[in-house]
């Protein structure tokens, strides 16, 4: 295996070059580099990830759910397939490495592997799901989902807030949302030997330790709330404010409520209000109906659970003292899940036998691999985020780090080739 | 004037009539009894008003603002004009009293002068204004204003949240923009005698202290404030608690720092945030920006200026603990106004003489009056609201409390035709 490494050096030019012209394409009329899924930006995106896959040596097609799936054949044709992967839809106002770096990275490692004839003894699928982010839906992993079989009617049933159907947007997509519920598990009976997936960490904890890469243990589950309050709208020059049940003074109070949960947890959990909307929002009414949406994650499920009590109580009692009644409404988006075993293995070791130091770190952030995870074991190197800035269009990774994660990535992939 | 009082009867039956079929004519699409200024409803529900004062033997014209304006002859061609009037347009699921009370209580009165043949000396007006609710370009009462000659082309060129400006509503509503900008004084050399307005209270206290009729002392004055809140948007599962500049939780903050400012006023005053909108708004990123709109209202000039000081201290020091910068800009929308102690003496004079209980009150919401007291002296009479609940569906008033305010409200009128 060393000469193997020693041969897959990437392409620092060609990796950097990737990157400039996937971000070119991207929605003008957002800021950031917004290349959301579904959008004509995305559209224009994919044809250009195909061009590359073909490009680089991969024979390319689109999977029923709306996946590009490059292949590289392995010389044994009983094998079960290895897989890759990532994303290259963003959220609004974006940036230009989450989700990228992985599929423009599994890209470079392809082209190393060809141009060095080295072949694969199992085929090498890389795989650009598709909109792997929390669309206007409220569902994110579109594509490695229903890879998995968990894109479900009902999934399709939802109504964004313009009351278009999911299934319609894949229709008006040119997806056939009959199809989309049929792309589960079509690996025959070989199946998927193992899953790794390149990504940004996201978060500022390499950074800040100095590490070359991140090898994740977990990735952390995530409960969403969506909460109604309901108070009752009054003249709010005329209410006396003793008089009141205003819903937004409530809502305040439980964003507070949220924001201390997350300050108070004992291990990596983190707890966010994303959005409040009062109605009926003229200024001389007091507001009446507010609706929030927020959400807590950790790999600890003991918190998870026992901080959701927590919460529902404080922000049921604080509603309460205003007069104000509220529903809450708890889903569960991914439950934590731990990353496998042998495939952290095989990545520290690979890091450690580059002389590339390296932290064990939880991702904070959902990525395919939770429902990959679904069809075999998987895991995911992180490379540094610099500032942890993401979601954002001052999201950075340098193209160093980036290179490294890809020598890291390749290697752990021929290693797992070669793994029983 | 004993004669006179006990002759002017009003009828209840055609009072309910008018009420219900005036708030037949609303927005189906809306909740409530929507009829909002410039509205298809609105047109329509003008054109019955127009119908319904030529009906009462008024001569209807509209001015160049847009007001409906009915006149009855005075006995003396030298008098200023005796002005009443009030509105028919609602808030977004408004009620069915707010402003309709006071313009068809005046065409009762008017319908029992013509009727008794009592006719005034003064020319007596009235008068539907135009758009007497805030609407989408934050501006309140448009045709009182334009007609007190404070509408400016600075009103004229602000957009609503579709780009579309004051003055091409105007327009669209078949109104010069112009023209609007002119209407400002047309009442000849004699001017205005006196202005009283019936109006519904929108607060508790009358009920709450059994009172007939209010009589209103001032109106309230109101600070407006936008603030905008700059954080940072962070991913939301990857950016850990104590390194984020979360902009809603600043504004939470802010929205509970108003609330305690209102409910610390030594006075009638009252504090309020209507809007907080967040943006990006997606689940998965920490809020970066947020957009809050609240006010405060007094009739103590006093404890509104030294509550804007301290509101803006308290927002800028919680916002600075969260690593949020934040800018706020604080408007006048109408200081507070004092009525009339004249008309206030007439009203409350009137009051007693019938035996009829009433209350010296504080308006907290702004009326027509506030505007048209540029131009004569004036007063208003307050008719309980049931629980105190307006800007509501709920909003209510018994037809026995309207009937007592229309008597009130009639006398009043004949009152000051007789006064000096």
């Amino acid at each position: 295996m060393a000469t193997d490494l020693d041969r897959l050096e990437p392409n620092a030019q060609r990796v950097q070059d990737d990157l400039t012209e996937l971000s070119q394409i991207h929605d003008p009329a957002s800021s950031g580099w917004t290349r959301t899924v579904f959008s004509e930006p995305y559209r224009a995106s994919r044809e250009w990830v195909r061009a590359r896959m073909a490009d680089a040596g991969l024979t390319v097609h689109a999977d029923h759910a709306g996946n590009l799936i490059g292949v590289l054949p392995g010389r044994s044709a009983a094998a079960p397939a290895l897989m890759t992967g990532s994303h290259t839809d963003t959220v609004a106002s974006g940036g230009r490495f989450d989700g990228m770096v992985g599929v423009l990275g599994s890209l470079e490692v392809v082209r190393q592997l060809v141009e060095n004839d080295v072949r694969p003894d199992h085929d090498l699928l890389v795989v650009d799901f598709l909109g792997e982010e929390s669309n206007d839906f409220g569902l994110s992993c579109l594509g490695s989902r229903a890879l998995a079989g968990a894109l479900t009617q009902e999934h399709l049933d939802r109504r964004d807030h313009h009351g278009v159907r999911l299934g319609d947007r894949y229709a008006s997509f040119g997806l056939d949302p009959s199809d989309v519920l049929r792309a589960a598990g079509r690996f025959g009976p070989r199946g998927l030997h193992r899953y790794v997936e390149l990504h940004i960490e996201q978060g500022p904890v390499l950074e800040e330790r100095g590490a070359g890469i991140g090898v994740v243990t977990a990735i952390a589950g995530i409960r969403r709330l969506l909460a109604t309050f309901t108070g009752r709208p009054d003249h709010a020059g005329t209410m006396p404010m003793g008089d009141r049940r205003d819903a937004l003074v409530a809502a305040a109070d439980a964003v507070l409520a949220v924001r201390q949960e997350g300050c108070g947890a004992p291990v990596h959990g983190v707890a966010t209000t994303s959005r409040l909307d009062a109605e009926p929002g003229s200024p001389n009414v007091v507001p009446g109906l507010v609706r929030m949406q927020a959400e807590m994650r950790s790999v600890d499920v003991d918190w998870l659970s026992a901080a959701q009590v927590r919460l529902t109580e404080e922000i049921a009692r604080k509603a309460a003292e205003h007069g104000v009644d509220v529903d809450l409404t708890w889903s569960l988006d991914n439950d934590c899940l731990p990353a496998s075993p042998d495939v952290h293995e095989v990545v520290s070791s690979v890091a450690d036998s580059l002389g590339i130091a390296w932290e064990a770190v939880p991702s904070g952030a959902t990525h395919d691999a939770v429902h990959i995870a679904r069809l075999c074991p998987m895991g995911m190197i992180f490379v540094p985020s610099r500032g942890g800035r993401s979601h954002c269009p001052d999201e950075w990774t340098d193209l160093d780090d980036i290179v490294t994660g890809i020598r890291v990535h390749g290697a752990t992939l021929l290693a797992l080739d070669r793994a029983r």
